[in-house]
């Protein structure tokens, strides 16, 4: 460390970051950067909000994979699917790449969630402005390696009275938000219709994307949201806050679910 | 706004995020969702980063596209390759999907980088600290948009003396690396044997990998770099620097490269 001039040597934890492959049978899905650690829900949260699967009863089984070696050993998740259920490669390359019938901007992007038919989530949710404003710090409380290392995101689930359901970290935020999904399907608590997702980062078109999926209600974000996140949570009814700091936020969408 | 128990409208800015399509030739490559702006500079320096292309001269043309109609109007970057040069569907899908052969650990992912015979970058870069503890101000001062949403990233090169050679916003990090990049493509200056790579956000693996990509020597952010980064970083002899915040920093690889 350079501190004023002085250098100095001194001990640091960093953020660990390894590749996952998830893998549906034999057939390699994806690869994706994360920090180890709840990757059984991180596949699983993957495998339902990007769409793979709609229900817990389509996974099978879903478990750690030695891999192909003692290299790969921990970082492959292999899941079995209900037979019918599992994509066939050129539909998932097409799901990855994305295709360009289905329109390049933001209304299209919109269009493709609403495409999906979810059920709008939980009109009836409300969580009260005091319970709201204490999240972040019961958020900072539980993430035991945040202060360590300075570079990891978090996602909790909380209840209506401000009780913690699960809390994950990752490098990634994407990664974040799919580990406690993973849980919640995991644990048949899809749709999570009584729950706030807050996040530790900003609030991206994907994340609140994955919010409807499951069915949550509210994200709560101590940072900005973009603004396609707002778009599309004010068409599909989803509350979003941002900038939760302190006892100051601003509600994007969604505010009648909001009581004080 | 709730602001301690009083309710408040106000007008607020929103970093804005859309998708982006970069076609080569009439093949779609790929969808992100980025930051409007420096969409040639972002497209380039995909190609480039993600190793399609090598060298300037490969790319023959490269321009915004209008898209399939109307709605996807300046969300269409398309790029023309040398003959030869462009990757075919197949290979690109194992190239995004990765493939289980490679290995999936750290190691391989380093390993993976180390296979693409890259020089080492200049060995004979110098910056002083008192220069390097000057660019997050300079980086901030330039970020015109930062102040009002609160929600961008930004990635900026600076030279040897400091002076801010290029800066880019993105709600995505590896995207504003990719436009600083790409934007050094398109003008001839890779590899950027004399420059700092100075980002906003977390230094990840994928950060590091596009430096050496660019030839860059060196990396600095306000914020801590992951395991597997600095791991790469010191395998490839790049200069990586993390908290730099006020007056102080963290050298987590290639100290000899800063001077005081």
């Amino acid at each position: 460390m350079w501190d004023d001039g002085r250098m100095r040597r001194q001990e640091d934890y960093l953020a660990t970051e390894e590749p996952l492959e998830i893998r549906i049978g034999e057939e390699p899905l994806t690869v994706t950067m994360r920090t180890p650690g709840d990757d059984v829900e991180l596949a699983a949260g993957f495998l339902f909000t990007e769409g793979l699967v709609q229900r817990r009863a389509q996974v099978l089984a879903i478990e750690p994979d030695s891999g192909d070696g003692e290299r790969n050993r921990g970082n492959v998740v292999r899941a079995k699917l209900e037979p019918g259920s599992a994509p066939d490669p050129e539909k998932m390359r097409r799901h990855f790449l994305a295709t360009s019938s289905c329109g390049i901007c933001g209304k299209a992007s919109i269009d493709s969630v609403r495409a999906m038919s979810l059920a709008p989530p939980n009109p009836d949710f409300r969580l009260d402005a005091e319970v709201l404003v204490q999240l972040p710090e019961k958020l900072r409380a539980s993430q035991a390696a945040f202060g360590r290392t300075g570079g990891l995101h978090a996602a909790a689930l909380f209840d209506s009275s401000g009780e913690l359901l699960v809390v994950s970290e990752d490098i990634g935020r994407h990664n974040a938000v799919d580990k406690v999904i993973g849980w919640a399907l995991l644990g048949d608590r899809i749709p999570l219709s009584d729950a706030v997702l807050m996040v530790s980062g900003r609030g991206g078109f994907e994340i609140v994307q994955k919010a409807i999926v499951a069915g949550v209600p509210m994200i709560a974000s101590v940072s900005a949201p973009s603004s396609l996140a707002v778009q599309l949570a004010r068409e599909m009814r989803l509350t979003l806050v941002g900038f939760l700091r302190g006892r100051r936020f601003v509600i994007y969408s969604g505010d009648e679910r909001i009581t004080s």
